[in-house]
């Protein structure tokens, strides 16, 4: 079958911007796989990679894992929909609530896009106000990419997504979403004196931590105002620590999302919150098909399950930490300077420090050779350990080198001369 | 377990509005299930009902189709999600493009409500006006319920959704979004005439047929007014015909969605559209980690496969036609007046002429006495035949009967006096 006049044929070429092939090389990658299994992947010709990128963090607990998939397999024997409703519902709400004391209520969606737009909603019943401040990615949604609709053009820029377009987004919401720095306090007090925000949505860290008290500011802020403190943990629940990382922090929100590890690759997300805000959306339709079916809560309640029974945020963690080690122990031997984020371990992430991307680009073509999928980032799942990434490290040795020896060759100076290289 | 105090955590107690025990009658609905087989349905104390309901109609095929749910344990046994994308993405937009020739792009979600919106972000891309004529039901987000923001205060009340509140939707999308009515041309044109319209999305037909060459004409005045016409066939694709119910009328939108009954129980949803207007959407940010998961592909590829193979739109829509024959001749004979909706045939309903809520909450009751799951609609199985019906038609004859001596005693007649209560 020739693949590439069908791939024209889905808009944006696939279903999620990550997974898009040009997010990592123009050319070559494997764009599909057939078969997916503990940290390795399958092509369409059985051909076998490594993963170290690790599909955006669905897959905490490694790909077809057999615990969670033996529940998938029962539920699917039994049925997955009918007219009444799962009771598995109603038990993960217990398992949610018992690990998010300071909530009282729960909703679900399938994907985490829904569940920041049930959040919203919930949170402008509540507060009545319409305007969000905001720091972090939160999905697609017209309340969030409407941020871009201002004067300075492109509000979401420095955030998370690089030139992100407003098209097809109505005018109408400008100026009802303000984008915050994160760790930036005075940034946010200004945003929340001037602009009548009732709502403050933020992922609780990423790719730095926080500083100098700043999610205690933010909560107090919150309290002194009544705006309504959204934690979006769609990307950090569950990872470095078992329930949402605000935990380490010891930070409550209001409202807090999670979605991707917590299905293990089964669509799932949830949002949850203290009963008065939740209640007050009793009168707010939000309901949809989908929504009703049983695989999603299996899969997070099998997915609980066995992140406690292995206790993962250990293993995840220590991972993350073990491969910041690598990398700095390696660049540094090879006299590469590279920028190793301070965020979540279990994500562990890295920049180089002159020509970002072309060195990128260089190690995920350099990776790929070795069958290994590899960028400047990883969602370490407990598959990982030091021994079955060996080879990784091996490679990320001798590509570290050939960058070594590129910078240095005098062939080669031409092409980074303006592009302001320089080496240890 | 307890499982009322739990139900109380989660906001409006379950996922789906049509699924809440409420939607049907105060007291006694069996609230959950465990198993789903074919047409039946068994209770957490394993009671068997037949399911004369049938979740809103995701389950075409029946429930746990052994067609389809064998290629879904494949899957999850290959592995339902990696850091590639999976082929069955690519394999089912041939598929969906084959039977949509007047398209040349498709994106998917994993909701109903989600495929709406998506559909809008790129209808808005395309025509460059932000605002749309809307009718029929179409989920849950702002775009849509932002048409009760109005001075008539509800404008959807008198299509889908009775008494939908407005609450925690921003105030600024007032005048984004119109009512009109079904078969009401001339509403429509003032509309589209009066308020900078740039898109009509509509449900092809639900609850009656379109007169006087609706369809055609909504056609002809999108086409003068360069206006995006989407026909939302979420839930009337695939039921009365292979494809979307606009191929009976020989219309052709622009942007069509899909979504129940194409995953027969699995979340998928299906953005189809010309090349133009989805083209347009290229550099509009829409993406969502759950989109790129296997099942929801696999199971609409498996699911259009059956249909074609045992041609499901053939017997669901003779057995609708059915059904609305025996509701016929079964109230006539004990001389009820029911009033049967001449909408899509494999999901009939009615409503009694007199005393609707009250004779519909008593037929409820009384079937569920017998085992059976029913109310005033069917989503028609192609499980559903003749003779696994017999039972249904029996109670349902037996209602009919206790409805006739009701409203003849005395003893009864105050109960309905101020009831407007009259039987021929």
């Amino acid at each position: 079958m020739n693949l590439y006049p069908l791939k024209n044929k889905i808009l944006h070429g696939n279903s999620l911007l990550s997974k898009n092939p040009k997010s990592f090389i123009k050319n070559g990658w494997p764009n599909y796989f057939q078969k997916a299994k503990g940290i390795y992947v399958y092509d369409l010709k059985n051909k076998k990679y490594l993963d170290m990128v690790f599909a955006v963090g669905t897959n905490l607990l490694g790909y077809s894992n057999i615990n969670i998939d033996k529940k998938i397999l029962q539920a699917v024997k039994l049925g997955t929909m009918s007219t009444l409703n799962c009771l598995e519902e109603v038990i993960l709400s217990k398992e949610i609530l018992k690990l998010n004391k300071w909530a009282g209520m729960v909703k679900y969606a399938r994907s985490g896009g829904e569940a920041n737009c049930i959040a919203i909603r919930i949170a402008r019943c509540y507060s009545k106000k319409t305007n969000i401040a905001v720091c972090g990615y939160h999905g697609w949604h017209d309340w969030y990419l409407s941020a871009n609709i201002s004067e300075s053009k492109n509000e979401l820029k420095n955030i998370f997504l690089p030139g992100v377009k407003v098209k097809g987004i109505p005018k109408q919401l400008k100026g009802t979403t303000y984008v915050f720095k994160y760790n930036d306090y005075e940034n946010l007090k200004k945003i929340v004196e001037k602009k009548n925000i009732g709502i403050i949505k933020m992922e609780v860290m990423r790719n730095q931590y926080p500083k100098d008290n700043f999610l205690q500011k933010v909560r107090k802020l919150c309290d002194k105002n009544n705006i309504v403190l959204i934690f979006d943990e769609c990307t950090s629940g569950f990872r470095d620590i078992y329930g949402g990382i605000h935990k380490k922090f010891k930070i409550k929100p209001d409202i807090a999302m999670f979605s991707k590890a917590i299905g293990n690759g089964y669509p799932i997300s949830i949002v949850v919150g203290k009963k008065k805000i939740m209640k007050s959306a009793e009168n707010s339709f939000i309901s949809s098909t989908y929504w009703s079916e049983r695989l999603g809560y299996v899969a997070a309640l099998a997915t609980l399950k066995e992140m406690k029974r292995i206790k993962s945020w250990n293993r995840t963690s220590f991972m993350g930490k073990f491969i910041k080690k690598k990398w700095k122990e390696i660049s540094k031997k090879h006299s590469i300077d590279i920028v190793i984020n301070d965020g979540i371990d279990s994500i562990p992430s890295f920049d180089f420090k002159y020509n970002k991307e072309f060195f990128k680009k260089f190690l995920i073509k350099e990776m790929l050779k070795k069958n290994i999928l590899a960028s400047n980032y990883i969602f370490v799942s407990t598959q990982h350990n030091i021994n079955n990434t060996k080879k990784y490290f091996k490679v990320f040795d001798l590509v570290m080198k050939k960058i070594n020896e590129m910078s240095f060759s005098k062939k080669n100076k031409k092409i980074y001369s303006n592009q302001m290289v320089r080496f240890n």
